[in-house]
Formats: structure tokens, C-alpha cells, sequence
């Protein structure tokens, strides 16, 4: 995996994560990232601002690095204790939403995220910089089938709360106790037909305005606050 | 204010907005939004690729848009209901925070937000877009000096809640009632510590992990929509 920029460089380096290789724009000097590759005692490669302009889409700041690829965990590893709350993204697309999710995620002790394997966002460079470190401590499992992984949660007890506007009830009036596999529907599209039909409960925010949508990544912090609300 | 975009210049053609100038690529076939360019009489521009690529660091679709500057309130219109609340963003860098932030204010009622002038972002382009139309509902102040805006908010009855770890009780713990000023803190640094000693009451969110921040817009969101808890 591909990753950029000087705080995503730094945390790399400072976590001791395995990089297979470093490139630095010729006149790149922050030199703690420097001294942290030379600590790691790291090979790096040098390239003058032409040979570096390939990689101007990316908001480099002067350094890329390749690390090995985020490694996903299987769902058994989520569902241990009796208050788990894990978190379904239904088809999310914005990696800077997914970013901001597994921050909400982390900060909110969650055991877990589910993301599908096609049509969704998975975890690349922006997710890792958007997510601001939290990424190290937040299990993610990715799945052929959301369907199937919904029926693993029930059957091992989790209640699924999905969110949306239709034959929903108001959010605050759920009783969240329990374990709880809380489904987030996608930025344009919401929660898919059969991901709807397969939860036990649909939780609404109430929106007083005109636009009636909020961000996926805002309605997912709001709706995980009060997932862990009286669990915490 | 130059904006791009199909989804931004399908709501400003629908709006009737008034535009400056229309510039097309030359490729560009959206059929909507050509009807509705002609339905308004809009005069346009229509670039061949090479003098379309200066835009390029847009991501245009095709079009852009120069249309009026959004026109920002008084605090005076935004203070007139006894259960007003208000957002004050201390210095906010990320449009894309910002912009989240304008759609859960509209969802979720605000009476208005406050920005400041220097060393924050203001309503740009980028803001227009990931508001995602919201911004039509919402009144927005841009003020010289954010201190004397929230004694301005005190002298009208406001009580100021601010956001932050330190001297803080948790946000599940305030009483609400009445007319709330809520201070969010920009994305880097926080509250200043100015406008953190203003505050009548520093909420904060309880953190379980490692990180022990969230995004500024989910915090924003869950701070805003727990403000409301009681009042709607």
C-alpha cells in the first residue's frame, strides 16, 4: 500500500511498521522523519522534483512510502464479550468517511467494522491518513457477504439497528443493551433493500430542516454515541 | 466564488442563483443541466480540453461555475427564540469539516453559525459542495473578533458550551435548556484558550481508546445533536 505525507510517515516510522520501501522528493528535510529512517536503520531513494511529479495527486509533501497492506481480522475475533458493538458499512464510497468512522470507532472503544468486499471503500491511503492513527487500534473485517456476516452476528446474539428514514423509530428510543451490529448506509444510496429487511430495529435521526441527510461519517458518530451511551 | 461540478451547478441553475459565468468543456453532455442553462438564458463558455486543464485540480466534471459570494448574517437574526443555538467554530481549517458541519446544523435546526474572519476557513467551493445544499438553509456570521461575539451571545442571555478534555464534565451531564452558544475547536489545537475561558461549561465527549480525538465535524455532530436532545 501506497502512503503519503509527513504525519502519515511519521507514525509509520515510529510504530516500527514493517515499510518495503521509501521515496523522498530531493529537497524533503524534516528531519525527524529523517533521523526516524536512519534509527530503523531504512533504505531510501531520491528523487529530483521531476521523477517525483507522478505522484503530485496525492498531497505527498515531499515523501511516499509502500508498507505492507492492512491486514483484516475475521468477525470470531470481534464478538467475545457481552456489550459488543460492531459497526456494518453498507457500501460506503468516501475513504475520508470510512476515516473518520474507524477515528468515531476507536475513540468509542467499538469491537469491530464490517466492510463488504465489492462496490465499498476499503482501507487505502487516505482512509490511513484521514483515521489519524486510529487504524492501528481497530479490528476490520472484510466480507464476500454482508447478508451472511448480518446472520453470523444474530445467530451469535447481536441485534442489528440499521439507520434510515423509512418504518424507522426515533434513535433515542432504542434500547441499545446487549450486543449490537449497528448498519450505516452508503453516502448516496443509504442502506441497501436487503440489509434494511434483515434488521431487527431502524433507528432515525430526526432532521428538522429542508436537506433531510446528514454525512455518512456524522450520522455514524451520532448513532455510535448513543449506541454506547448506557454501555459505557 | 468559483464552483464546479454537476451536483453543485444542478442546485445553483434549480435555485435560480444568479450566475456570473458558465464555462464548459467541451465534451461536456449533461443533458439537465445544458436545459436548464437555456431555460435561464445563461449565456456559457466552451473550452477545448488544453484550456479546460488549468481547472484541473477541481474535480470539475466538466464544469465550472462563477457565481455571487454566499452572503453571510448579522448575529442579530439568529438570536430571536428562547431556545436558540448557536455554533461558533474557533478557527476551523477543513472545508470538508466545515461544510459537514453546515448539513447537520441544518438538520438538526441550528438558528446560525459563527465563523471567524482571519485564520479560518469561510465559505468556499469546496465548503458549497460538501454541504450538499444545506447551505441555502443555514445563516452563517463571519465576525472580526470571535471573543466579543460570544460576550455579545452572553449579553443576550446565551450560555457558552465549549468542547475540550481538560477542566471538562461529560456532555451527557449539561443542562441545555435555554439559548446555548456551543464552541467547537479547530481540528489541530482545539479551543484557544481565550474562548476556552469564556465558556460557561466545557463538555466532553468520553474517549475509550488510544487516540482521543475525533474528526471536528462527527464531534461537532454529536455535540449538536445532544444540545437538541431535549428541545425538539
Amino acid at each position: 500500500m501506497i502512503v503519503y505525507g509527513r504525519n502519515v510517515a511519521k507514525e509509520i516510522l515510529r510504530n516500527g511498521k514493517k515499510v518495503n520501501k521509501i521515496m523522498m522528493q530531493k529537497d524533503f528535510s524534516d528531519k525527524e522523519i529523517i533521523s526516524l529512517i536512519e534509527k530503523n536503520n531504512l533504505k531510501y531513494q531520491i528523487l529530483d522534483k521531476n521523477d517525483f511529479r507522478r505522484f503530485d495527486k496525492y498531497s505527498h509533501q515531499g515523501i511516499i512510502l509502500d508498507i505492507e497492506d492492512f491486514v483484516y481480522s475475521d468477525i470470531d475475533e470481534m464478538m467475545n464479550d457481552e456489550n459488543s458493538v460492531i459497526v456494518i458499512l453498507d457500501h460506503l464510497e468516501d475513504p475520508h468517511n470510512l476515516g473518520a468512522i474507524i477515528r468515531t470507532c476507536e475513540a468509542a472503544g467499538i469491537n469491530g467494522i464490517i466492510i463488504p468486499k465489492d462496490r465499498s471503500v476499503g482501507v487505502n491511503s487516505t482512509v490511513m491518513k484521514t483515521s489519524a492513527g486510529a487504524l492501528e487500534n481497530v479490528k476490520i473485517s472484510m466480507v464476500t457477504n454482508l447478508l451472511q456476516a448480518i446472520n453470523t452476528l444474530k445467530k451469535n446474539g447481536f441485534w442489528i439497528v440499521g439507520t434510515d428514514m423509512d418504518d424507522s423509530i426515533d434513535y433515542r428510543k432504542i434500547d441499545y443493551s446487549g450486543k449490537i451490529g449497528l448498519v450505516i448506509g452508503s453516502e448516496g444510496n443509504g442502506m441497501s433493500k436487503s440489509v434494511h429487511d434483515s434488521c431487527d430495529f431502524i433507528a432515525q435521526i430526526p432532521m428538522y430542516g429542508k436537506i433531510n441527510s446528514l454525512n455518512a461519517s456524522v450520522a455514524a458518530g451520532i448513532m455510535i454515541y448513543e449506541v454506547i451511551r448506557l454501555k459505557r
